[in-house]
């Protein structure tokens, strides 16, 4: 599996194509044993969402970028499915908000950490990013989380205000929430214990997302006003937008 | 990757030993590369439907059952994902309905034909079940079906009457209709083409309900007495639990 075939005119296109970029990544020692199953999951909320950004989702985008715009040291954490999937679009985004990406992965091992970063760091010298990719080397540890997905830099994740985790686990989390940052995490199931815990949860697929994140940016087309956001109300509304896309 | 280590008292404990044996037939070569992903989807719909066989999935396992016994020539049908996760249990369902079983895959490799043959045959003869495993030496066709996966026996697939195909693909679902066969399929979401093609949809999943329809038979307690079944009105209760899951 080397070749990416598919038509672009075929209806499945866009999932074919994420499917494929999670077998190279899997092929280059990036993914834990789970990482297609977690896949397959987002595929089934995806669906019922309508594989379109929903308003909710570009509400919570517009109060994502605001809170990250505003930070005084923002951040983005990626694992092996996200650096897989989006790790161009990734690095597009921390260029424009001129903030670091930190490796931070559930089943650390060193080989999969190394594996993730060559990947990330050919794709910055590809696209000339100018992005500081950290997480190799850690010498801190978030706060009542055990094991070694605990294990940070003092001046990424440590030190941050506010967090950018797609595909979070719901531990690191909470346990993130605690340490008083604000956390955004982009997660296709609203139920999710991440999307229950984040700050700010943006129900949408990844790379619509941070390309979507990207394209406002750029063209600095959002909502450049505070506003008070109320996580639950929006979770609420993408809830109800899949109870209506499961109608026939 | 070959030991099981979670406790059976872990929250997820089920969902993890099935993740486990779904990594066990990987290893053996037994699975196509989307096999992990299709997993994944079911997981998403069967933490939806609340993970237990439902009073319309139970419905549905009686007139399956009611089918299968009355049928002329009965036939289970099974991929890499089926046997990977119940070949235990779908053997023993065989043995009950004194039926053959026929591997029948998507994406057909000799290869992957023997892993899965091999896997059969060993549980086979560990539990001294007495069926027959059809499907490595195709002689026959499914008419209306392009590619490797329309191969099938003579006395196997092609002259079954009723056909038992859990994880169905959409396109053979309905060629095996147009057919004039009885096809039921077990499938977690309502709304997938297999799912709306079948002439019995049961919407559960797999090895929770192929040990309810082993425990039925084995107990003779499903109900014997035909009745006109009503696929859709099934289907769409299945969506109502579904839509009432997704409430907070």
């Amino acid at each position: 599996m080397t070749d990416f075939a598919a038509d672009p005119s075929h209806p499945r296109y866009g999932s074919l194509l994420l499917r494929h970029k999670l077998e190279l990544a899997a092929e280059k020692g990036m993914l834990a044993g789970s990482a297609l199953i977690a896949h397959g999951r987002g595929e089934a909320f995806d669906y019922l969402i309508g594989e379109q950004t929903s308003t909710f989702a570009s509400e919570a985008i517009d109060a994502a970028l605001h809170a990250l715009v505003h930070a005084q040291q923002p951040i983005i954490c990626v694992n092996g499915n996200v650096a897989g999937l989006a790790g161009e679009e990734i690095l597009r985004l921390a260029t424009l908000l001129g903030c670091p990406v930190e490796i931070n992965i559930f089943y650390r091992t060193e080989q999969r950490m190394e594996a993730i970063y060559h990947h990330l760091d050919s794709i910055r010298t590809k696209s000339q990013f100018e992005v500081n990719i950290l997480g190799r080397e850690p010498n801190s540890r978030i706060p009542n989380l055990e094991g070694p997905r605990a294990m940070c830099e003092k001046d990424g994740i440590l030190n941050s205000d506010v967090i950018l985790v797609p595909l979070e686990d719901g531990d690191r989390c909470e346990a993130l929430r605690a340490m008083g940052k604000t956390v955004i995490v982009i997660d296709l199931n609203p139920l999710s214990r991440s999307s229950q815990k984040a700050s700010i949860t943006i129900v949408d697929e990844l790379t619509r997302c941070i390309s979507e994140m990207c394209h406002r940016l750029k063209h600095q087309s959002f909502n450049h006003t505070h506003q008070v956001w109320d996580n639950t109300a929006n979770l609420d509304g993408s809830l109800d937008l899949i109870r209506h896309g499961m109608k026939h």
